[in-house]
């Protein structure tokens, strides 16, 4: 066992705090991972504060991971000590069912095992990377391109799969109108990725406070949603729609922004069931649909796609002493775009 | 002008009774069609009762129309005196929108004429099939199959491409596991044509009173939802739900039903919002959808798979002093499985 450096939660209510946590010995197949940095994720807030369910404390969170091997074990030739890699929202699946087979590891039948707050295939209570080291199987590693900075790798991992994956499943590209609801972390790289595929990209965020942004980021046009005439003069406008935003939304308003065979994708998780009217899919034969993350070897083109194209998150980076205040600004909205940890401040 | 006469709705509470109506004379795109057979939807209900929002009384309801030519206008070359032919739930649209062009009048983008309770394009209030007689545009008027009877013809017109639009579209077919929920009027067509499309089908129903039906209709399988074992056995299973009811389901137990990148259809439409929770579709990649009858060419294929493949509904054929007695039975799902007026008895 290795005793390592960690922020952890001790309860849904007090703040995360500095301790040190065990990770496992190297197995065979495992990369022990020198943790630089770790971004700060909406669902790590939801976990702690068992706002998505119970969990057992004390809890590390975190599952934008980067940093260098620092060992591997004797079965691992994929990596080796001081390659650059990083560890997503999973670290194991079954991969034995129908999911794992067809590379969609999020979509396991038997579960996914979740890079924290899940339960590990020894029994133990997996533990995220708000940490300086973490030990994880091969086959969940992933290579961050040499282009990328460490810090902006970062949020990659989850804000940046989260978004990929269903513009690349939806086809996002040339001659397609991709709307992205809400600017925070995961929005600003919808709208970076979305552009880079080549689709025309309009973000619908609250107000016009972050549109130089939106539009340096790639967007052709924004609007703001505190406006009614916005989801009024929109509709029947886009192809696909990517929904970055937990708060409930008027939903009957916003999927009627949908043209002939438009697909909503909500990848933001509201914690309260969401309300709409099947009328208002029946026009435009809409459909409303769930994504989650993406599978291994679709995070990595994701990472590569994100080198090749230049593209990557904007971050703030953080000490240890700042996260508790982090996770309010969160809250708040208050970040531009997403918060990194610098593990050496642990 | 022609006066015809009618089965007519004059207020959202009173029973339906006779009355004559006008119909236009016939213009020269127009076939004046003399209606045999008139199909009874939940929609007629839904619509005179004004569950759907307010109508303009005295109001006439049938979009499930079969009958004989019996006046073409002079710009008409297509049909000819005595032709077998139908009208279903659109008799106009604009006609130069994309979706219009792509055959799917159903999403005109200004919106589909429907066969009642419509403005129509002259300003008048559509009228639908509770009647001897219709004019209505030659390129909305479908070729009913010799081989298929007229009595039984008449709910495909909406029944039947309600259900076959939404699996044509998501390719029900060999090797795709499909359920219907529900086994009504648009139920038991679902179960016929998903059966002749090769799928295998699957009967989800409140009991299983009528699985002996469900199985002669081609189902393989066939399911009481009122056992709670059946949501939890049944998880992930599904490639595609039609779910042909209106009342409101537990959704998120439903909606688990579906398998990897599995569809949910809904073709029933609840007239109060549904509740669901987003994470019920994370898993899988789920959508959930809505669809909408079908275009003409794709109601006229319809008709014709179903001549093809010998499949017709299952029809009551009643009166129309028994009008307002079936609409009391549909409500108590007391039909096997479509009332289908004999204009005649008018």
């Amino acid at each position: 066992m290795l005793t390592v450096k960690a922020f952890t939660a001790t309860s849904a209510t007090d703040p995360l705090a500095p301790a040190t946590i065990e990770r496992r010995d190297v197995g065979a197949h495992d990369v022990l991972i020198a943790i630089r940095y770790a971004g700060i994720c909406h669902s790590d807030i939801h976990t702690v504060r068992e706002e998505w369910g119970e969990i057992t404390f004390p809890q590390v969170v975190g599952h934008e991971i980067v940093g260098e091997v620092a060992e591997v074990g004797s079965g691992v030739t994929e990596f080796a000590v001081g390659d650059r890699v990083g560890v997503g929202c999973m670290v194991n699946s079954c991969r034995e069912c129908d999911a794992c087979k067809a590379g969609l590891e999020q979509y396991c039948a038997a579960g996914n095992t979740g890079t924290y707050a899940s339960v590990d295939h020894d029994g133990t209570i997996t533990q995220g990377g708000y940490s300086t080291h973490i030990v994880v199987d091969k086959d969940f590693v992933l290579r961050v391109p040499e282009s990328i900075p460490y810090e902006a790798a970062a949020p990659l991992l989850c804000a940046g799969i989260t978004t990929y994956s269903p513009l690349a499943h939806w086809n996002a590209g040339p001659g397609k109108r991709v709307a992205v609801v809400g600017m925070g972390g995961l929005g600003h790289m919808a709208v970076k990725i979305a552009a880079a595929m080549g689709a025309d990209v309009t973000v619908l965020s609250q107000t016009l406070s972050k549109q130089d942004d939106g539009l340096a980021f790639g967007a052709k046009h924004y609007y703001a949603t505190s406006d009614p005439k916005t989801l009024k003069d929109l509709r029947n406008s886009f192809d696909l729609v990517i929904n970055t935003v937990s708060a409930p939304l008027d939903f009957d308003g916003f999927v009627r922004l949908l043209a002939l065979d438009g697909v909503w994708v909500n990848v933001g998780a509201p914690a309260e069931p969401i309300s709409m009217r099947v009328f208002s899919l029946f026009n435009n034969r809409r459909s409303f649909a769930g994504s989650n993350i993406g599978g291994i070897a679709e995070t990595q083109e994701m990472l590569d796609f994100c080198a090749e194209h230049d593209i990557a998150p904007e971050v703030e980076v953080i000490g240890a002493d700042a996260i508790n205040d982090a996770y309010e600004r969160v809250l708040a909205s208050d970040v531009r775009y997403r918060f990194v940890i610098d593990t050496a401040t642990l």
